[in-house]
């Protein structure tokens, strides 16, 4: 497994090409980025030698269409799909991300058919660039009553979507926090087979009741409770050999500077990583 | 369009033997049943010979797979289901219906992936045999609330649900009850491409509020207040060819004589097709 | 059924904007077109306005996807083809076509494999905007052993690779020419249902034995020996209600004004429509 | 990685009991047999209580479904498949497998079409018991020729079969024998991902050109010129870890006692294993 970051938790950044830099710097080995964007600026030669310059690799792009709305929002996104699909496969990424709320407005039975419908034509789209769409449960108990209609939020659901979908290149993204507020044990995740996993996201929570754990309220790897150890030896178990990658969302953004915060981020994966005898 | 029936109403009628030769002396051109019965009793080509002495044509079966509960029900259902394909194709049954109750005990989310998943693969195993796959949505209100949590239940959710499945074989059952409880009008129908209408039930109901009226208390064709010649020249108007089969549910058997009820029938259909300028 | 024009065998007949006009001038109810380019000219409403204003509807556009080469290509045209179907849908388009080489110089096998794997892709695509793609069988003999290896080219293995595709938006292009050249009877064409008619060609061939009719030597439509009026009554005999397009390949670009063609042209339909006792 | 038989070239072997008790008493781990007969003699309970009993697992079956010829004898199959993927699961068999033969006399296009359809409806079907279709490619040069078109034979195009059948259930069965006429390298297979790989086969090849080896010519692991070490040591690199099952075709039954054979066959899978550093 290779250990990554997203943005998300690093406070103000800065550009994608600092980001770049940074997590090669710190001893991350993948990022999560906008690959239109550095593609754009770069070209697909310039991105990579880039990437490779900082002995980084670009691991996942969220899924760049809507979804959850209307036709037109759904149709306006595929546009921006192949876009990102042909910018992303020219860089390396192998993984396309989106997350599914435990709850909607929307009648939750006809939620589901149009959301197999369109994932299936993004998984589809993707495929033709050999690309995979990983999909994201939420756990946070408070999300499942947010909106009027509870949809799904387990492991068990996500696969079965994953199944209904149909498609060959579609499976989870893992996200400790999910894990956690979830639930499950070791062992759930240890049953998985590797390409049922599309990509990891590794958070920690707070030390309040799971029921109580919020969605935007996570922290730093060790900074918490969950144990991250069983979690990263279930999924080595597994023979999961993809990207790890931090993404913390918090309240509001974090005051320590960037540095400071990879640092305890790498310290956080390593103490991690140890933990389970994976290092 | 043929007029035909399903034993549904008609008390008493006996043996699907009876059934062929009752409808054919009556004037329908088609009947519901069991093909791997008159197959099993008959071979195929007593089957089909019987069918031919008195005019009339199988038309279509009832799924008879188990989609609704366990893995396992769903596993034990997929012989049946090919041996029941096997039957009615040789028979001439090119349509294999199955209803869509609008309330679920299970969450709805997770039974709506469940039913595009199990569907699909019924929908792919009739198709080997050339036969497709018909939805019937199901409009009385009571039926809504009768199950803890909301399905689907109109026209325009149930055509999703077939694109969800999105094997070329689908299409929905209309029936004249859940088209007027869903209160749709005749433009409804008349925006349908004919292709997506498998089959085709008439009933009428009671003169009730529409949101009383019960799916196990409709009256024959005529007898009620349905728009029924609306509904018909709508059908006719897509270029739908098929068979429109009376099914009248009720909450105990009729007391009048089968043939008594078969006279009825025909004069409630001749009365409909009439008001519609169509025979 | 509408009577429709593509470009070929018009001559230089100008602009979309001027081919619009003229198709509307001489009677004619649909023209396929390049729908990207008129909705870029024009705003969505405008090209909406420009095609009413001359009593014509858009029809048909060309795929704009390289789905027999490589696999850059064929992604090359991904973003093309989601351009073209927003373009499309905006002005009420509803059908997308290619056509099927009869030989190939790949390993036929494989091809098909290809074919159907970016077809379906394609077909997903064109379905996410309400348009169906119609596959067009190629007759001509010459063309059979122009490549390597023998492909496809009969209504029937046509009719066989839809169904593999299996998406529920994808049916023929049937052209009179192939229809002619691969000796079908007006019973083939009779015995499809509708919805498996994407479009329509109307071409005429010359008078030499069927096996030397070239793909590029067609005639106007009355100037040959192709048996239109049965071609036409079959059609309609389905309930097929879209377009009959003319599109004439020739081998250099005619000689004659472009009124003249398209009188000649308007008048070809009408002799095949009365023929046919469709007019 | 799991050792395995099938019956193949253990000459009369004698009931599937004594296979099961023979192949636990030389050290094998699996065997490929007739589930559905195991299921019949001993019911569920019986048949895997005997399995346990000489410390054997059941890793596949055959596909008994003539999928290469009419649509008669297809349907026919899918009863057969049904009962057979039933009994399979029940004694924990995950996988189903079928050969590609390297030409066919069925016109080469039109006959990937209709195994793309006919496969995919058997991966459904054997989805829904959980159970997945391996496809073998099938490499001796002989077999090219044998039939009048050509068909598939490599890795690669066998990959691009699965993706077009696109059900993910579905992948190859590697066999050495096939991987050594092929004449691929370790390297093709070490890029694989395990899940692509369903089953696995153990041959070992005579000492004459790759071009004029027989399919039905094979030598026990180990008696043959074929590197079994390099194969065995790239699937593990995959992550494979399912059963590699020895099935020696030849042109008449061995003369040696099916214990002297036993013996040999498990010397060359130690030796094999061996030379790989995988024991």
């Amino acid at each position: 497994m290779k250990i990554g970051l997203t943005r998300a938790g690093l406070g103000d950044i800065g550009s994608d090409e600092r980001f770049i830099e940074l997590a090669g710097a710190y001893g991350f080995q993948t990022v999560d980025l906008d690959a239109v964007g550095l593609v754009t600026r770069h070209g697909v030669d310039g991105a990579r030698e880039l990437l490779a310059k900082h002995g980084v690799e670009a691991s996942s792009i969220g899924l760049p269409v809507e979804w959850r709305t209307t036709d037109e929002a759904f149709r306006n996104g595929l546009g921006k799909l192949r876009d990102a699909a042909e910018a992303a496969a020219a860089i390396g990424v192998t993984a396309c991300c989106t997350y599914i709320l435990p709850s909607t407005d929307a009648p939750a039975a006809r939620f589901m058919a149009q959301a197999v419908r369109r994932l299936r034509l993004c998984a589809q789209l993707l495929g033709a660039y050999g690309i995979r769409l990983g999909l994201e449960y939420v756990g946070p108990h408070h999300l499942r009553t947010r909106w009027a209609n509870p949809f799904i939020w387990t492991q068990q659901e996500t696969l079965e979507l994953v199944e209904t979908i149909a498609e060959p290149n579609v499976g989870l993204l893992l996200d400790s926090y999910h894990w956690y507020t979830t639930e499950l044990a070791a062992g759930d995740i240890a049953k998985l087979q590797p390409h049922q996993i599309v990509h990891v996201h590794l958070n920690d929570a707070r030390d309040v009741p799971v029921s109580e754990a919020l969605d935007n309220d996570r922290v730093l790897p060790g900074d918490g409770v969950i144990d991250l150890a069983g979690f990263l030896r279930a999924l080595a178990s597994t023979g999961y050999a993809g990207a790890v990658t931090q993404e913390v969302l918090t309240q509001s953004p974090p005051t320590d500077p960037v540095e400071t915060l990879l640092e305890r981020s790498k310290a956080g994966f390593d103490k991690a990583f140890a933990a389970a005898g994976l290092r």
